[in-house]
């Protein structure tokens, strides 16, 4: 009885997204802080403005990448904490110490709020985990049927240190080639989970921010040529743009590449190539052979890099990349020409 | 016959998004170099990396921006117009001048090439425009019903200048208040294209870039306190937020705000509040009474400013929007609190 006197508390009736969420008025603006804001907590600067002011010491790094992975929940991660640290990684890969992230949300009428809630949680756990503040943002709005629940840009800001350049184009022969640790668990993970396969040790993403592992390398040396974390694509397509940029060869022996087990079989029953599929918290280093191992000493000093490994070397052979196999034959490793696994992060 | 025995040119076998093209790829490879790096042209700066390395002077701006606009193509514009002027109106909002933007693109599988490449053309000559420039990227590809042709996500990043602070926080009792031309182009001309009603003289967006409009408001002054674009939600939700932020009470002058007759006609016609209709290519300007004459007659002398006035004031009273009517009465202009049009920009 007193409910129906109460005052009505409009952000509390709707449990769904509604179009008006978008319409840049009351109800945009109570969904931006009841729910967003207050979710993002500590992990937000408020700076009530279209944008945000900020002081970058020495040069800038940049970065962008929309996030439309389905489903938006799956083992190991979410679309959130992807959105986050897919950016992180990327920033990193330029060799830049991450610093601010702005978030962009493109929202399905009828998503349900608590949903939302859930995936901008994520976000401000894994933004308090790399480090990074989110500064500016934006959210729209569109009808039932034309996006698919939740779709998450994150443009990211990084601080280069002075005389450090990392590039694809600096890949030279002679270079060791480590991975960070094992490969396609992120592949694996959403596709096991849209396909309902289950295995007895379930495959979970290795979604992660690899900042840390980054200090780590830059702490042991400052001679790093190339970073790269090996997303969509894989290794296989990662390790082809590395080679075609550069005009280098590429040498990968397939010995040395890390998997976890239920990874291997997986594909095996799936016919997938784990070269091919997506990693979310892994780094490809480029750098001097006589480097190599004491990198591969202050990666595997990180819980995120125990299984690192060095897994190849470029020389001056025909740009592309080949793989010696187990069996002692070498294969060319083309770039993917089809859709191997669409909407994977 | 000829052609039939000619070598494939994979790039030209598509004329419609397929999800390979998100791949990240052969097909992913080329459509970025092939269309979307060609079609920007001198507006792209080549990094060829998962990021830019920028360096920027003083302290710097930072804004994000998703575009979701229906239709994709309006009278003044189209969504690659909008989603570069938006956001460098974005950060002059915030003083700055605009010199970077990532580009990120949601693509529906089916959308037509043709389509693609005409919207990249148009950020091309809208970044050329603003004298901005697009430094990094990300496209994804979703299914056929899962987005709705192109959503487009920019992020900016400008340069402010020392001493410069311009935020809704500044807005201080005895502040005019200048709109840079007249109102509610933009959401008329969307709802208008969107319910098929033509007029005598058709009502076309003002989508326009504000970095000229602002250098020469700075020019005659720098002593300006906030800076606006009165975008989704219009010159209302705009206002209420500054009174809001800022504590202050602001008084609109019914008789002084400039309108196209064509876009009163259409109001009256389809029983809109123009004071709620988008902008996009206007400035609110809050400053010192002092400076208002000598920046109002900067701001004419520009072609795009031709219509702007002193439309109102800021008084220590209540918070909120008042407006003198016409007729002399004084009416609350309140945030919108439903959805008057989806998707305007």
């Amino acid at each position: 009885m007193i409910m129906e006197i109460s005052c009505p508390t409009p952000h509390n009736r709707y449990d769904k997204i509604i179009l008006a969420h978008g319409s840049g008025g009351r109800l945009s603006d109570r969904l931006i802080h009841d729910i967003i804001i207050k979710e993002l907590d500590k992990a937000y600067i408020d700076s009530s403005h279209d944008g945000a002011i900020l002081e970058i010491p020495g040069k800038l790094a940049f970065t962008t990448d929309s996030f439309v992975v389905s489903p938006l929940f799956f083992p190991g991660g979410d679309i959130g904490q992807l959105a986050v640290n897919g950016t992180v990684n990327d920033l990193v890969s330029c060799g830049a110490t991450p610093l601010y992230l702005s978030l962009s949300l493109i929202l399905e009428e009828g998503l349900l709020i608590n949903e939302l809630a859930q995936v901008i949680s994520s976000m401000a756990a894994a933004a308090t985990r790399a480090g990074i503040k989110i500064v500016t943002g934006d959210t729209k709005v569109v009808e039932k049927g034309k996006a698919d629940k939740i779709f998450i840009n994150t443009t990211g800001i990084g601080s280069v240190a002075g005389n450090r350049s990392i590039s694809p184009y600096r890949c030279m022969a002679g270079d060791k080639i480590i991975i960070t640790g094992t490969i396609a668990d992120h592949g694996i993970s959403i596709l096991s989970t849209r396909e309902g396969l289950s295995f007895e040790s379930p495959v979970t993403s290795d979604c992660a921010p690899m900042n840390e592992i980054a200090e780590l390398i830059f702490s042991a040396t400052d001679d790093i040529h190339v970073l790269r974390d090996p997303t969509r694509g894989g290794i296989a397509s990662a390790l082809n743009e590395i080679s075609h940029t550069s005009a280098k060869e590429i040498i990968i022996d397939e010995a040395s590449l890390p998997f976890k087990e239920q990874v291997k079989g997986a594909c095996e029953i799936m016919g997938m190539d784990p070269l091919y599929l997506a990693n979310e918290g892994k780094l490809l280093v480029f750098l001097p052979d006589k480097h190599a191992d004491s990198v591969l000493k202050a990666i595997k000093s990180h819980p995120l890099g125990r299984e690192a490994a060095i897994i190849g070397r470029v020389s001056n052979g025909e740009p592309g990349v080949k793989i010696k196999t187990l069996v002692g034959s070498t294969r060319i490793v083309d770039m993917i020409s089809g859709e191997q696994l669409p909407r994977i992060c």
